[in-house]
């Protein structure tokens, strides 16, 4: 069966301090400590692209895992801010860089925050449909690119970052069950518009506290399970205010859901990746993943290790 | 089984006159019917959007079969031109304003003239390993918002349309085998650049002469199937000549494969739905499709009548 095996990442050199960022838009520090929860926000470089930030997670995961770039046979992508607009689909141009075989899969999907457990499903199950062995789940969605340098309500949260998820037929985790939920009458809340990020902090503050707990606990529900058989929950890491008081509401104890994103911000679909990717060696039975945002748009999946 | 159940499609009512055109290029109107095959580009109105012309096929699809609203569980849709820049992605627009259930997956998936091939199999295997039944699977990539209006070669070819395919466990059509291939190395071939589309087209005619039947006949050889076994082949509506010169080299008889762009152009896409939309009724036992280009990227797949 196909799943997770090995997660590459990959945080730009490049940040804001956001302390910094906080004294222009004349932001209380603390605020920015405790409730954004983000002191440094990475930036992709001047000469750094989607393509090249998902070469390098590539080249952290080559650096733990021996990867025979002839196997693989499904590149997937997720982004919403694309290099050339997305047109070549960025995992083409990675299957280019790469040096890959012919005889491989290759597409982007667009979505944001929920993109991460979107993904996994949608590769997972297009390669298993199609024979295919060897993939690689690429997230990368530099908001700095749409970042409105006058609005603090965005520039203080998102940070650039990428991930690349190896998906194997020797996994460590599995897929177990997934729900996905779409509220697209809530999009306005977060748009681009005039090719600049537009949102409503508030109506996704409120989707985050009504619908994400919902979510969670009808997939636990729904598998028979109790907060108590998850060992690990990984929520998108919107912000530390909203993250906590969705872990709250959703009846998840404190100590078994990580609040990280005081070096990141919120790094869009490549959040849960660069949770995980500390948590693979742990050996947790069952992990419960649940990302939000862009749509509006949700998902919550469990994965269990394959002992 | 999931399937194909019905289609639905939109040909904007706008156009512009491509011997007109020739006219304005100084191009040999002979040129442009026999080489490329065209008299007839339909153009998205200046109201008209990636989500009021899915909209549309929607509403075609919904002539034709009735649709219950509330059973809709999967919403996908292919472009690589889409309203806001693809943030929010434009599927959850079409959810909101379709009025769909929160229990809809949706996403986009990026990708161009080898998108319906790969999107079916991609929408096909996310509903059937989640467990859901009756999906949206839309084209839609609008290039008459990239065209430089003083290339040629790429403005006497492309023309905007849109569809619709429902994916339902009482199919027509059910996909027995695909095959998906990517060479990332030739993606300069065609590509966005200043927001304007630019297209080599002498690799993109050797890449589908070359490339594409090769493709093709190792699909049939591994079916254990010959042309004589297909009854009917879709293949991207490129141009005439290249259309023509690709069925040849696969061997494939030129009564078993229809060359239908003169109203409508290259739709990217759209273009095999809006082929296959003619041929639901005529209980074709076998048919395969085929779609080139972006990427550089191709797909062929098998799909079988379900008796």
């Amino acid at each position: 069966m196909l799943g997770i095996q090995n997660i590459g990442t990959y945080i730009p050199k490049d940040f804001v301090d956001n302390f910094q960022q906080a004294d222009r838009f004349e932001t209380n520090r603390e605020f920015v400590e405790q409730k954004i929860g983000v002191s440094t926000l990475p930036r992709l470089g001047k000469d750094e692209t989607v393509v090249s930030a998902c070469l390098n997670a590539f080249q952290n995961l080559s650096s733990k895992e021996a990867i025979d770039l002839e196997q693989i046979d499904c590149v997937v992508l997720c982004t919403q801010n694309p290099d050339n607009g997305g047109l070549p689909h960025n995992s083409a141009l990675l299957h280019g860089e790469l040096g890959l075989s012919e005889d491989c899969a290759c597409f982007d999907i667009g979505l944001a925050c929920s993109g991460y457990v979107y993904g996994l499903s949608v590769i997972q199950s297009f390669m298993a449909a199609n024979g295919l062995r060897k993939g690689l789940f690429f997230t990368c969605d530099p908001y700095s690119r749409i970042l409105n340098q006058d609005d603090k309500n965005t520039c203080l949260l998102f940070g650039d970052a990428a991930s690349v998820t190896l998906i194997s037929e020797t996994p460590r985790y599995v897929l177990d069950r997934a729900k996905f939920s779409t509220k697209g009458a809530g999009s306005q809340a977060l748009r681009r518009k005039n090719n600049m990020l537009e949102m409503n902090g508030r109506a996704v503050f409120n989707f985050a506290l009504q619908d994400v707990p919902k979510q969670i606990n009808r997939l636990l529900d729904d598998s028979g399970l109790t907060t108590d058989d998850i060992d690990l929950f990984l929520l998108h890491q919107g912000s530390r205010y909203m993250l906590e008081s969705t872990i709250k509401r959703a009846g998840i104890p404190l100590e078994k859901a990580p609040v990280r994103l005081d070096k990141t911000g919120n790094t869009v679909s490549s959040s849960i990746p660069l949770l995980l990717v500390n948590e693979l060696e742990n050996k947790h039975r069952t992990i419960l993943m649940s990302g939000f945002g862009v749509g509006l748009s949700w998902a919550t999946a469990v994965y269990r290790l394959v002992e």
